[in-house]
């Protein structure tokens, strides 16, 4: 049985940050998923760099990441739709209540929901993790772990347009060229609009500033520019956070019937994500600049805060290939899980 | 005949309004009305005051008003739905062109569309007026003219309902108790919200800033209370006009979901607005709080100045119980104004 | 405490139907409801006297009642909303599964959903009950639990009229005068309908045939009519069952886009309908014309059969007007049932 | 100048459809347009082959055709938009009056407007014919022609998906793989339907019967087909007219709250057409099975008829092969009309 494992931590100066125990797969309706790749957002760059990101607070050692792909490892009784060695995407949100937003299908907004990676719950960068069974999706063979990375994202950016009521035939200026951005533009290709002007900013200024999208949408000096590029009776959609606040003209907005709109997270969207990955109308696999094993995650952070790249994503798998010359003597810690000790010294089941 | 009338100018220090001789009925689809009653707006405030509002700017002199009912006197050919001594409320939105906010039904967005009172188009408070005769609607028997003067106020708060989504049993929050807040109060209660919370400004405030209502609004200071105002997923709907641009937490809006929607003016509210009036389910009378003839139209615009009193109507007709006594021996009938004209020197200016 | 009570079986030819004993309140988020008032529905009636309704088939003895309202007695561990003595309306439908309906807001279309009182979930119309705290909603002061046992065919009112987008204004036409046509029209005045049209049928008819409902229905031969009713761009909206299919002019829906839309019960409408009856808009007392006590149900239902009323409702609490004769001396007014539980043994165990 | 033009009818037993005499470009606003190609529609076949359509009936001689692309002539003065030699295609909807249809942005419900090839309304099926030019559509340079003609049909089809809220992701069912069928299925594709499925029927029954479509439509027999094809809460879209009636399980549509929705032609949807032409989202040029010269249009007509092909279009332009045995001596290439004109008599009226 593949649920116990190892601790794994990391710690950096500023903030902690670490890939520590699950807990036993126990209650009903768990899946334990032995993690593949997950993906950094810039948000996982503030908890790391300022301890904070909104109004979230990290308070405690916290393991990130919520853009996340693994296999299924066990399911507990209940679970039908997935078994083990199922490649799964996981939906980080699980609410916790039953509340007026769960019901009205806008889970995104309840204010007790479980968010993977956001303090003060724990993410999915790590070996093994545990999640609800219904907020996993099974990814078809055709769709690797590597892209499912993608599919948090990339849900952000499908939230994004059908907030803002993206159609086919539509003009959409996106502003910010970011991962976000750029996911914001194929989905805006995918569904058919004609035209789409994006707006480059360095991914330095994504990264600090908000990300902000389809029609248009306006962050720090920008906003005057999305409000200005967008028609009567059009639409701003602000995606991502940055400043608190923005100087709005409201007036210009009012006369010309501009609405405006934000989004957050997404809600079902996640099997029109992946239906897009396996029906190739979506390829997010260029984005994909860098990869880091788990153990070098901390290079993958920095690689990300000086934006050297579109897309970091981190294997948490096991690094086969170095296993041998660095531990061929493991002394791996105290569980260094029940198969080092007993059988492959250089962790060959993982 | 009735289709020619006396030029009738008041000059006001600072800028210039005049209520002047009309064009005959010439086009085909027109009618002429006998104007009754006129409402006076802030926006006609800032017009005499100030020379502008937002970017329409007065170059010349013109007749202001846009809140208007009155009586057919005359219908041009091709006019089936009106016929003379209709009571009328006049759209003061007329689109010039079939462009694509026209088709779209729009029409409130269309940038060459005529404006009755907005420069530089000339409005309805004067004795007699000019429009198309489809944006002339019928009042039933049970509406009088003074109410119908108040149909165009409140298709403003319709249509910020509408826009709104606003809908039964929800909550709404209005900031600003100045005629378009009082109005969409009344809308709210008409259409079945059960808890309305208005936020009293003194008038005065309501005028030099914009007015702004349901679920919410936001200008100047109070924009942070509108916005706090609001739950997730909630909305947030600007109506009128203030400051040209706002500090908007958009953050905080983001991450909740809250939409901002700018309302200009109105787009097919005007049968149900009648019928709202028609039905007793509003009542605006109460709302009138001030008269004066068309001659004494410069106290009307001090007393809305000095924010006294909610709305302020004009009576353009002619004051008919001083005629008797000024020339009694008129029986002239249909030839009334010009009968004046000849007649009774007093008049002569009609 | 009251959490025991009495079995209380009513069996009728052809099918049976029974008050029975509910099971303990167990489940944590569960609350057990002393029952005030339960509506007798149409579809109580085919179950009762054909065993059937649509796809629910009576396969076993089952209590019927889903038009439920009552008083808090117990409260299990986890629910902080309610608490003893709260007056309630019971929601008949939980979804069991958190399945794609109930996760985009829709749990009335949820296969698995527990529904009170349709087989094979045991209903509200006995002494106790109990339901899932979440789906239970406290009244105000002054709504009383007969007018609570409203709330539910309210509720499908107010559904109807939600999915047929009918707005402030509109020209309503209701097809059928029964229960669910005149909460309709109660609906359809409380958000600012300006002309309702009710097509009078005898309850008799309403009771066999589907309801049907605002801007239209159509079932049986009114079909035709109902369509013929509706303006190009309207929208037919289909309430209850009836005939399994109807022969509908589709040419003639077809190119005047006329939409139909079929309803099932409700979905997140009961805060409103209960803010309809507090507010006082929506006044549903005169609709009550028949009242039984819970033994007399058998004459209820009967009632109902013979089209002999508009809305009856089963007093489920003990009978006060019996405790005369066995206690005498019982004076005690409100105080009633404990003065019961003191005085009568044979009232004892409640 | 080429406003005038030759008649040009075709007489066919039972009825006569003829291809007339414009009158000439004299209202403000017009267009002159030559024209290019112009599809057969399943409609044409019944006005040709019943001398009805529906409630439309052919009473005299009228020219078919409403799938039209041309070159523009001349334009009237007040037409910026349009210049001599711009390609075009036409809508064949223009609205006479401005009603409430018109004023909601739904023309096509407009009972009075025109529809060309619609009696009384004479088409395009004609070497030269007149137009509103603001429902004329400027193609960019790397549509032809023959593309444009199939615009109308793929307005026909976006229509149908945009009242069926097709959205990325869904999965669609469409019934009928007449040209519309197909067209609806290039739409889905173009907007990011990730299944779709089609009932494939011969083209003779498309042509007889009701075509229908996304998410699934209903018509005779596979109406049943249709309805059980869509999931609880989901939309059959009706598209096409056939038999008047059908037998619709109103029942089971209600339960699972189905939505049923008739299309009628389109309102808004030219530009988004013709950027998917342009942007080569959207191929129709296989689409096109079978071409015939205007000389030949009943033989196209027959084609038709019999089922023999997907789409045929007309090519209402002068055969230039014929040319040479009218004026041999011509050589001019690219200048064949204007040579033509010059040097052909019996053209010289072109």
């Amino acid at each position: 049985m593949c649920h116990r494992w190892d601790e794994f931590p990391i710690v950096v100066s500023r903030i902690t940050w670490q890939l520590h125990r699950a807990k036993d797969l126990g209650g009903s309706g768990d899946v334990l998923v032995k993690m593949g790749f997950v993906g950094i957002c810039s948000s996982d760059i503030h908890f790391w760099c300022e301890g904070k990101f909104g109004d979230w607070v990290v308070k405690k050692p916290i393991v990130l990441g919520h853009e996340a792909a693994g296999t299924v490892c066990k399911v507990s009784c209940g679970v039908n739709h997935l078994k083990a060695g199922d490649k799964v995407v996981i939906e980080p949100i699980v609410p916790r209540e039953n509340d007026e937003y769960v019901r009205i299908g806008r889970y995104n907004l309840s204010p007790t929901c479980f968010m993977a990676g956001f303090p003060p719950d724990d993410g999915t960068m790590c070996r093994y993790y545990v999640h609800k069974a219904n907020y996993c999706y099974k990814l078809p063979e055709c769709v690797c772990l590597e892209e499912g990375a993608l599919v948090e994202p990339l849900c952000v950016a499908l939230h994004a347009c059908q907030r803002g009521r993206v159609k086919v035939g539509q003009k959409v200026f996106i502003c910010g060229a970011g991962p976000i951005g750029l996911l914001t533009l194929l989905v805006c290709k995918a569904i058919g609009v004609t035209l789409i002007v994006v707006c480059v900013c360095s991914f330095h200024e994504i990264a600090s500033i908000p990300k902000v999208c389809c029609p248009v949408l306006g962050y720090g000096i920008p906003a005057e520019v999305s409000f200005a590029a967008v028609k009567p009776g059009g639409m701003v959609v602000l995606v991502g956070m940055g400043l608190a606040t923005a100087n709005v003209p409201v007036t210009h907005a009012t006369v010309r019937e501009v609405d405006i709109r934000g989004t957050f997270r997404y809600t079902n969207t996640w099997h029109t994500a992946i239906a897009l990955l396996a029906s190739k109308k979506v390829d997010v696999k260029p984005l994909i600049t860098h990869r880091f094993g788990l153990e070098q995650a901390q290079e993958g952070f920095e690689c990300v805060k000086k934006g050297a790249g579109i897309k970091v994503v981190i294997n948490c798998e096991q690094q086969q290939q170095q296993c041998p010359s660095l531990c061929p003597q493991n002394q791996c810690g105290q569980q260094q899980s029940q198969c080092q000790t007993r059988q492959c010294p250089q962790h060959s089941f993982f």
